[in-house]
Parts: C-alpha cells; sequence; structure tokens
C-alpha cells in the first residue's frame, strides 16, 4: 500500500462548549467525519468545522448518531428500524446542505459511537442505517470497522464500503477491538502506536493483545483529536507514514 | 388571475405528538411548508409527510424556524447573524435530504412563526436568512408576507420571491396583519373567508378591518389545518376557486 | 379489599403539542404520574396538571423517564448507573418544586415506558433509580409492576413501595404482560375490563390469557386517558367499584 | 464592610463537554450559581458540582435561563410571563432535588446571561421571575445587579436580594456596566482588578470608565472560572481580601 487515508472525528463542539482542535487535525487527516446535530455539533460550529475541511481539501463525512446530544451519542438505544432510517437521512441531509454552501460534497458516512458499535454486529440497525445511506445518496461510502459484519452487509445492498481501523486501540486474537473496560484496550505510546500502523499500511497486519498476528485488511485509520497528547499522535502517524514513502490521501480520492 | 397557489404548515407533529391533518390538508394545497425539526417535526415524521406530498405531487417547501421546540417558535430571539445563516442551512439541507430520499425536491423557504415575523421587518436577521437560503441554494424561492420590505431585500439579493396572504386574517388599511391580540384579527366565517380569497384571487384587493379596500399582491394563501374547522375552511377555498375557474396549482409550477 | 388506587400518565402535553385528558382523568383517577420533562412534559403544562391535580385532592408522582422526549421514553438506553440515579434525582427534584408551587407534595415514583420495563427486571438500573429515589427522599414510595423482582429490590433497599396491575393488559400464566407484539395484549372491551378490575380488587386474581386463574396483588391500578375511549373504560371502571362499595383512593390514604 | 461574598457560574459542563474549572473555583468563592439545566448543565454534572459545593461549605444559588441550551442562554426570548414563572419554578425545583440528595439547600437564585441582563430593567419579565421564586420558596434570595430596578422590584414583592458587582466590567458613569461591545468593556489586569474590589469592599466605590468615582452598593462580587487567567483573578481577589482582613463568605452567612 502507498497511500492510506486517516480520518478522525471533528466537528464535535456544541455551542459554548469547545471539542477538540479542528484546526489542528484538518492539516493531519484526510477525511473529516463531521458531526451531524445528533450526538454534538451545532448549525454554525458544523458549518465552520465543513468550510476548514473543504479549504485544506480535507474529505467530508456524515458522522451520524443515535439522538443523545446529553449522552454523546455514546450509549445503545433501541430505535426501530422506520426511526433509525429517517434519522440517518435527516442528519446526511444537513450536513450535505452544509457542504453544498460551502461548495463541496458530502463522500461518505460513518455511524458514530453506540451505533458504530451496535451495527457492526447488528444486521437489523445495521440495515436501517444502509437504507437510510441508500435513499438519499447511493453513492456515498459507508465507513465501518474492518473485519466486521456491517461491511458485507452493506455491499451486498450495493453500497460501497470502506474499511477502517484505530490506531491507538489493541486487537483481539479474532481481530476485535479489545474493550474499553479491559486493561490495555487504549495504547498510549506514540512510537509503538506509530510503528503498528506502519506495519498495518504496509503488511496489513497489527500484533494482537496476546502477541499473535492477525490481518487487517484497512483503507483507512481512525485518530483523535480531543487531547494535546492525541493530536502529538496523530501527527506522529502521518509523519511516519510519509517518512515511509506511504502517502495519506483521503480513500475517496485513491 | 386564473390560478394561485394554496400553502400550509405540515409536518408539525412532534415523536408521539400529532399535530395538524397531513393527510387531509395534502389534497387541498398545493405548497406544503414542512416543519425542518427545529420547531417541529422528528425524521420520521417529516419523511412521511414528504413522501405524502411527494405521492400528490404537493410542492416541498423548508419551514426554517429559530431552534425553540418547546416555544415552537413563536417566540422572538435575538440570534446572531451568523448563527441564524447556519441554522437556515442546516435546516433546508434536511428538508433536501429527506426530499430527495423521497425522490423530489425542495422548492422554496418559508421562514416560521416567530421568525417569519421579524425578518418581514429587520433588514439584519433577514439579510441571514437570505444569506443562508443563497449559501445553500440559489434557486430557492422566498416567501413572504405580501408588502413587507423583506421581499424585496431578497429579490436585491438575487432570490426569487412569492408574496402571500393569509385566509384567516384580518388586514389594516395600510396592508399590514392585525395583531392577533386584537379583536377580530383571526376571521372564522368560511364564506366569508372564502369570499375574500376569491377577491384577492381575481382583483388582487382585500377588505381592510376599517372597511376600506386595499390591494393585496400576492401570489399564494396560506390556509392552516391545525383543526377540524380550519381544514373545512381550507376546503371551501379550494372548492370556490374551482367553482370560479381558478386553478389552485403550485407557484413553482406556474 | 374495600378500597383501591387508580393511577395514570398525566402532564404528557409538551408546548404546543397536546396529549390526553387530564382534566377528564383527574375526575377519575386517585393517582397522577406525572412526566417530569424527560420523555414529556413542558414546565408550564406540568405545572397546570399539577395545579389541577392539587385542586382535585388526587395524589402526586414522579413519572421519570430516560432523556429521550422524541421517542416518548419509550426506547431502551444503555445509561450508566451515574447518569441513571442523577436524571432520577433531577427530574423527582423538578416536580417536588412544582408541587411545592402549588401547595402539594409528591408522594411517589413511578418510572415510565422503557425504563419502568427495563428495571422491573434489570436489578443494575432498577438499583440506579433506587439509589435516586432515597438520595432525594427517602420516604417516596416507588410504583412498580406487580409481582417483579424491582419491587422486593426497592423493599430489601428500604423503600415502600406499591405494586399496580394494567387494567387493560392480557397477563400470561406466569403473571407477567403478554407483550404488546402479541395478539390479544391489549384488552378493549369496556365492560370485560371492568369486570377483571372487579375480580382484581375482591379476590387478588385475573383470568390469564390461557383461561387460567393467577394471582395478582395489585394495589393500585392502571388506567390510561390517551383518547376517548381510554377514558370512557377508566370511566367504567371507577363506575364499577363505586357499585359494589370499593373506594378509589389514592394508595398514600390508606 | 469586614466580610464580602464572592460568587462564580458554576456546573456548566454538559455531557461530554467540560467547561471552566469547577473544583479551582470551589476552593476560591463562598457562592456556587449552579446551572439548573436549561443553559447548561445535565443531571449527573450538576449533581457532581453541588456535592462538591456541599463538601466545601459553598453555599449554592439557582442559576435559572431561558431553555437555550444551543445558545448558551445569551439570546433575549420573548417568552411569556406564565412560561416563565412555570421554567423558574422547573430549574429550581431541579436544584433543591439536587442539593437534598447532598445533604445541603439552595440559598438563593441568580438568573443568567440574557435572562439576567433583560429581568435588571424589564419589569414584566422580572416580576414573572419573582413570580416563580416565590411560588416555590418565599426565603430565597434574589441575586441582582447592584443598582438594577429589578432589586427593588424583588424587595416590594417580599423577595430578600442580593446587589453584586462584576469584578472584570467595567462601569459607566451612571453606575451601569459598559456593553461587552464597547472598547475597555472587559478588564485583565489582575493587579487592577483586585484593587479596584478592595476599594469597592471597603468602600463602596468603583473608578468608572470616564474616570469618576461612582458608588456601588454590592455585597457580592461575580467572578469567573471559565480560563486559567480568570481563576488566577478570582484567586488574586480572594488573596488581596484576606490580605486586607476582609473575609470572603457567603451572604447567607452573614
Amino acid at each position: 500500500m502507498t497511500a492510506i487515508d486517516l480520518n478522525s472525528d471533528l466537528g464535535e463542539s456544541y455551542g459554548a462548549w469547545a471539542m477538540g482542535d479542528d484546526e489542528a487535525m484538518l492539516s493531519i487527516v484526510s477525511s473529516a467525519n463531521v458531526a451531524c446535530g445528533f450526538h454534538a455539533g451545532d448549525p454554525l460550529g458544523i458549518w465552520k468545522t465543513v468550510k476548514a475541511a473543504a479549504e485544506k481539501g480535507v474529505s467530508i463525512g456524515a458522522h451520524v448518531s443515535y439522538p443523545d446530544r446529553v449522552g454523546f451519542g455514546r450509549r445503545d438505544m433501541d430505535v426501530t428500524s422506520a426511526e433509525l432510517t429517517a434519522d440517518v437521512i435527516y442528519q446526511i441531509g444537513a450536513i450535505k446542505g452544509v457542504a453544498a454552501a460551502a461548495g463541496v460534497t458530502v463522500g461518505y458516512v460513518k455511524p458514530h459511537g453506540a451505533l458504530y458499535n451496535r451495527i457492526a454486529h447488528d444486521p437489523k440497525q445495521g440495515q436501517a442505517v444502509i437504507d437510510g445511506i441508500k435513499a438519499i445518496d447511493r453513492s456515498l461510502v459507508l465507513m465501518g470497522l474492518a473485519g466486521a459484519p456491517i461491511l458485507e452487509l452493506a455491499q451486498k445492498s450495493g453500497l460501497k464500503t470502506v474499511a477502517e481501523a484505530f490506531a491507538d486501540r489493541a486487537y483481539t486474537p479474532g481481530g476485535e477491538l479489545v474493550s474499553r473496560r479491559e486493561t490495555g484496550s487504549v495504547l498510549h505510546d506514540t512510537d509503538l502506536i506509530a510503528r503498528r500502523m506502519l506495519q498495518l499500511a504496509q503488511e496489513g497486519t497489527l500484533e494482537a493483545i496476546d502477541g499473535s498476528t492477525i490481518k487487517v485488511d484497512a483503507q483507512s485509520i481512525c485518530v483523535h483529536g480531543d487531547s494535546p497528547g492525541a493530536v502529538a499522535i496523530a501527527q506522529e502517524i502521518r509523519r511516519a507514514f510519509e517518512a515511509d514513502g506511504i502517502t495519506v490521501r483521503s480513500f475517496l480520492k485513491a
């Protein structure tokens, strides 16, 4: 692989409350998962982030969520399929509108938080998300967890997909993320993380938490920007890629 | 005039709460002002209304509002221009997305409630709304109060406009709406309302509250559907138009 | 039993959206489960309902919910215990404040919708609700589903409880509610419902959906008022009780 | 004056979004204006702040607001008196409930942001706030802008009041705050601010923006904690007071 996508969750401020360093991250990533207002993001903040992404040539994704602002979309919800499909359409529409106002387009959809985790393995909610995406724009790409069933479900439904890996997360021998509740689930060593991501990009493998080597087929890597430390990790990953001749470029521009 | 538009506020249910008889109104009106989620309308309800409007060939307008659900968008708010412009873009985008999912397009924008009244005469907030509309889609038509300065402001900014009259409201000799706080401001006599609207369509005039005749240049008439009585009034207006050879047809399809 | 409590969900309007006929129901029931703003109820509407209940001598309960207005609190949510305990405290506090302004007190707590169903059997969320109630006021009574484990859990924690039955629901031979997804789960025959509730009050038994007789130990009966038919059923239950010499009286005034 | 109150706006985080350094400020101030959930504050965050304030012996005030979370309560709203009174009751009730759960009581009410500024001079909304406070608890003290008509209005209505000055704001020769839109309205010089507050506490005077000396009769001083610089200013004011023998103590404990 000579090119890879770096994506990050952006536009997650809300009114007077700031979150993350969008300015810094937009100089690092190639794809911006922009909050749509359901877990985070108010219209003015979303618009500022989309305009800044547009200026830097960063691809725009709709970061759709359960309607749970106070819980930041992190709490599983038993929404009906009809509700979920409509929620997805509404949110993608809103971001498409903001993107149009900034002179750019939305290229992909990445569900957020609890919805992301739920649909990775739940075909009922997964299909509802897929149906929403297809209803509004069949050309949108669905970003999902590398190896998760949602990707195949989306492909069977006629959607293009992109698989992502998480830079700062440990993996099980089975290729799943180690639960955040377990020790060692989140990595903090910048150099280690950068080496792991190089290996992922170059060999398509990662070392699992038990020391075994697993195959992870990912075209995008999720990095975070919600703390100065997180921004530094993202910067180092990009630097390592470029030092090894790997271009950071949105999968949409491949 | 041999054709006129009838518009109504629809999609104003919210989750478990119903409002208005969208089904009945969509058989009467030619244009549907669809709530965008800020004063009313949840995604699933909005989608149902947009799909029903699409099936009946009723034009879709974005009924944008201040972000005030508990106040139903009826309370004046001192939002900044930047906030208002972004709020307008976001809401129009959301409805455009839902319309796309239903295979139709959004043709116009009608601000709701307190925002409607404020921008009729406030050039600062008016310009912010206009800027939002232009940013997302310059082909959208702004619907506003017949005779109000907002229409000229929008035209100068390059937007097309359509002027509307209110079927069940009394007018001052100066051509403005009589405040709801005053006696006689709202009309309830179905026959009288139908006769007034015929006169408006045929002669471009209305009798003001003092008995004088005023000129009202309107291409659309707003009717309500929030009670059985309101639906009956709307039906009678349509019947009277058709009996006199006036076609009820969206201004967008003229 | 010579007295029984009738309770109903009230104060569930929201801003411009009406729900239920609080006025009618307050003449029928002895206990009002008042929405606290999380699934339904805005402050002004809550206050009107609490004042009306106070005038009629109807007991006030806090009808606490997950924070899910658009879903009317009907969707299961994986909230943390700390979040749930704080949400319960906040909601009870708000209703206690409104009750104080109306010169009365809050006597009990009845969780709403998905939260009600979840805690009936989930000791983790159940304990979080109990902890919230105890933190704010140990004298509050918890109303729960007759026969469900939550009642024993609450008693062990030092709370008083009251068990309720549902007038219009079918029961399994095991004494649980038949799921709404199954045929025959909701009863509509007014006379049948009244006869069943008489049997419940007089003998502590109900006929289950398979024809067997089950024991149901309930001190309160939940009736609905969200449609004219529902109000009529509630009225008939009260009439039947009074005709047979059973007083309708809040369990708090026993 | 040998004692003065220092108050600050606290509990203004919201879910995943942090705001201010409540921990630091609770070691400086004697009174905490705690957000009630309408402009800021989620139940869990509010509870944490109230518990921390209780542990440090800091007095609790209800920081009531317009219902405008996305605008942080900073935008003037034309709410009706009935809505405003009910909103005030609900918010105070919620904080009273949380305080009860923490074993303390709410001592005063300080309206927030746009509502604070509006009622300083608007007797209609001012009276609605006063009516709400009196309805729920006549012993609550209303905190308002020193010299503003709201204080007299509240006293006439039977409420106790406390007047506050703003540490980092310039004053007009007429004793009002210089508008934030004007140059020099906000002070940043820590030493200057501390000297001004000493003068205020010792002599009841301040130097206005034109150099004249004005009388400001304040029993409480508002300090901010929304940035490291703001915390440092608050610390220096407290240090200066203590160095000069002025005790920092809640006006409620006088």
